[in-house]
């Protein structure tokens, strides 16, 4: 009958079995365990043993302080609030230094420190301001003062001036410049709100960057940043502009990719140890069929022209607001249509529903065939999914403090890639838009992916593993890719090195 | 050289593909994902599918609008503060008259409402009461006036006309026998100062419960409301006392087995839908080695005694503060190594922490051969476990209120039961405390499930797999397994005809 399956016996008993033969068991359990996560497989050498066990005394340290009952775990808690006690950490002093490998999920405008821009630019003659009705702050730099009936338009020094309070005026801009808060839990009480405030500090940094004058240079303070960092090599989801001169003439895409193009060959020049930087195309995804398959062609032409910097294709902003990627499906089908190559990064599952509409784009993003997934928050709802992905070998872009700012989870514990990397789920850390939430490169999420994601008994070999997975999974050439990993170890054992002299008894 | 297996070629061409074929892979991929979930493989039948369509209509209402950019989702927060809003959900109401089959994970001096222990314990002539320099609330029943040194003790009559507002006095003693604020994230900081809070409750609770004028009719009131929550049958978490009498003699935990099951029994011949109530016999995990063996010989001798009231055995208490199941090894192996039956139910892996002593107790729980877990809520960031686990078909004991309440996470989307649910990896779903906050049976809790854990394709064939495998999971004998679904299947019946009967057009 129909419920025979609903029948078990649960009163079976044990084996009989000693406590040794129960602890050996235990331990080969926990071997095996081990032996799956992110840098299971990694074999450390004699060196980065001793390096490890320095790492890990820091860690177990500054754990089990945490978990007392009156205990301060950072992780748990919005970065914003707990930056600068991240920053006190020996284990984040020790990450800050270590050769990280590639950023790969990075965007161009929130790249470089809001500071940099407001000393730099900010202070110029040529740079006004506005205040819209709504309350959006809007640069403009030019030769001649604008005009308009909607806003009046100053120039910032003016406004500054006026303020009386340089410093003071200066924070106010800092604070439209980014969503930072100091009391986040306040200031943005739904993940709307906080994207809100995201979409108006990307507005008015805009203003700054996209300038003939300041996008050459924003984008080398971007690598100077990420130099500094122990970042190697960075692919930037990048907008490209439209880029204005100082009369106002639009420039085109091409010539925002020859100025990234020779910062980057400048800068990796300048400072042998950094390999480069290439772009990946992207576009606002609140933008009607006909305009997205512009987009995709713009890409294509681009990709074709700059073989070396342009990489592939990606649409951005809130998932939530839609549209998915199926409803853009005639566009994004059309390169592989028409025998063209154009590999695609695309966002995916950056979002808490499950079962909607917006989740579905990780499907999508497999199908379309993506060469990554930026975020795939929702991935462990979709476990059939993920194991297509898996065996093909396509990892997540996580980004844990962007998805903690952005409301998605609270306690990073919590966090979908802290069981991806108990799986050994090949992923990669990046930072999204540091300079949105005051972090800088991508030390601050290592951070709390060594901490908070990676459970207690993440350790160097995990860090190894998160490094060169970056260089694996990025968008280089297999010449290129041999040419960057090689460049990496060097700096690699060049820390190691240094730790042991500094750390080692 | 080791650098090539880093090598991959990302600019592959999609194969070049119709948009019809794409649509259709896609469909076919989502039918897969749907096959999964819990609730995947039901089949309903063509009344089902009409009660199903009208349960859908609602839920999808609720989503939509909760998806909105000033929508409300209340599985995101915390339950003690939308409460009032689910309970006026349609969606809420259709789940509370389902028949749920049986709640596995429910302590037994946390089921019934603190309300009906004011009103009817505390109001008695020989009901007292002291607050001691901590602040703790105590309770006593007795024949003549405790005396003590430490804590002023005077009838809860007293007490309360002494206040002079009789339902001011009663909210505070509320208050004080439950966690329940309406600013939990004021109240409680930290999951510790939670925890205080719940264990400061549960002393003054058994005060009250804990004597023999009320142990039974408590446990009647239990039965009661998970009947009217069209609950079939539950298997109590029980501490069994120590009950005492007017006098203050100690009951046996023989006397307080026998009167559970009297009461069950005698409820169940009053309410033939009603099918019953079973023991798993609990202590508490703050203790030491010699007195853990003591209570494992205890709950084998009265398992022997009451085979078909005492089921097996658990232990208590907060999880990070420990100790492990591995410390007590030797006592939980005991029954093995002499060939005897104990079925074990552990709480397991109730933490936020990951390779710590603490979330290794889901890896003992599997060694200790457990018939199911409790909470299980680390099981994520354990793969291999996990897998060894379904393998076992060992379900889950999914708390999710509790989980929320007790600060383990804070948006139920980011519980780890939805990629189990996405899984379709065997749970069941339960209350573990409801009267601690408030909720009553376990409606609230499968709300939560269908709505924050099961995203939004979870369907009445997911409502069925829950309860269903609430009964496949319970520690009932073959032939009470079959009569117990017998029963649940007619309840189930009638509530399909009598929902088509209210809402089919
Ligand atoms: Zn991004
Ligand atoms: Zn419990």
């Amino acid at each position: 009958c129909s419920f025979l399956l609903f029948f078990n016996d649960y009163i079976s008993i044990a084996k009989a079995e000693d406590k040794n033969t129960y602890l050996s068991k235990r331990r080969s359990l926990l071997q095996e365990e081990w032996k799956i996560t992110t840098g299971g497989g990694v074999v450390l050498n004699a060196d980065e043993l001793k390096v490890n066990s320095i790492l890990m005394k820091w860690k177990a340290a500054e754990m089990s302080e945490a978990a007392k009952p009156k205990g301060f775990f950072p992780p748990a808690y919005n970065f914003m609030t707990v930056k600068a006690k991240i920053e006190e950490s020996d284990v984040f002093r020790f990450i800050k230094k270590m050769p990280k490998g590639a950023a790969l999920h990075i965007h161009d405008t929130s790249m470089a420190s809001p500071h940099w821009l407001i000393r730099n630019v900010t202070y110029r003659p040529d740079c006004y301001m506005c205040i819209d009705k709504t309350g959006q702050l809007l640069f403009r730099l030019t030769k001649s003062q604008p005009v308009s009936s909607q806003c009046k338009w100053d120039t910032v020094n003016q406004y500054r001036s006026r303020s009386g309070n340089s410093s003071l005026f200066d924070a106010y801009l800092y604070g439209n410049l980014t969503i930072f808060t100091d009391h986040p839990a306040k200031a943005y009480r739904s993940q709307y709100e906080v994207w809100h405030q995201f979409g108006s500090a990307f507005q008015a940094v805009e203003g700054l960057v996209f300038n003939t004058e300041i996008f050459g240079a924003y984008f080398e303070q971007a690598l100077t940043e990420l130099y500094a960092d122990n970042v190697q090599y960075v692919e930037t989801r990048a907008l490209l502009g439209p880029v204005v001169d100082l009369n106002g003439a639009v420039q085109t895409k091409d010539w925002a990719v020859t100025v990234y193009n020779e910062v980057q060959h400048k800068f990796s020049k300048q400072h042998p140890a950094f390999f480069g930087a290439k772009s990946i195309y992207i576009t606002q995804r609140s933008k009607d069929l006909v305009s997205m398959m512009s987009d995709v062609k713009e890409a294509i032409r681009l990709r074709e022209k700059f073989p070396d910097s342009v990489v592939g294709f990606d649409l951005v902003g809130m998932e939530d607001q839609g549209p998915t990627l199926e409803y853009f499906l005639d566009a994004l089908l059309y390169p592989s249509q028409n025998g063209i190559k154009l590999p695609y990064f695309f966002h995916a599952g950056e979002t808490d529903w499950e079962g909607m509409s917006v989740d579905a784009n990780i499907l999508d993003a497999l199908l379309l065939n993506t060469s990554r997934i930026g975020h795939g928050y929702a991935i462990m709802k979709h476990p059939h999914i993920r194991k297509l992905l898996r065996e093909r070998d396509i990892a997540i872009e996580v980004n844990p403090i962007s998805n903690q700012v952005l409301m998605l989870v609270d306690d990073l514990r919590n966090h979908p890639a802290a069981p991806l990397m108990a799986e050994g789920f090949p992923l990669v850390i990046s930072s999204d838009d540091p300079a949105m939430w005051g972090s800088t490169g991508i030390s601050h999420d290592f951070y709390e992916a060594f901490m908070g994601l990676g459970g207690a008994w993440a350790n160097l070999a995990t860090l190894k593993k998160l490094a060169s997975d970056s260089i694996r999974y990025s968008a280089t050439g297999q010449t290129e890719k041999a040419a960057l990993y090689k460049l990496w170890q060097k700096a690699w054992d060049v820390f190691i090195k240094d730790m042991l002299r500094q750390h080692w008894p």
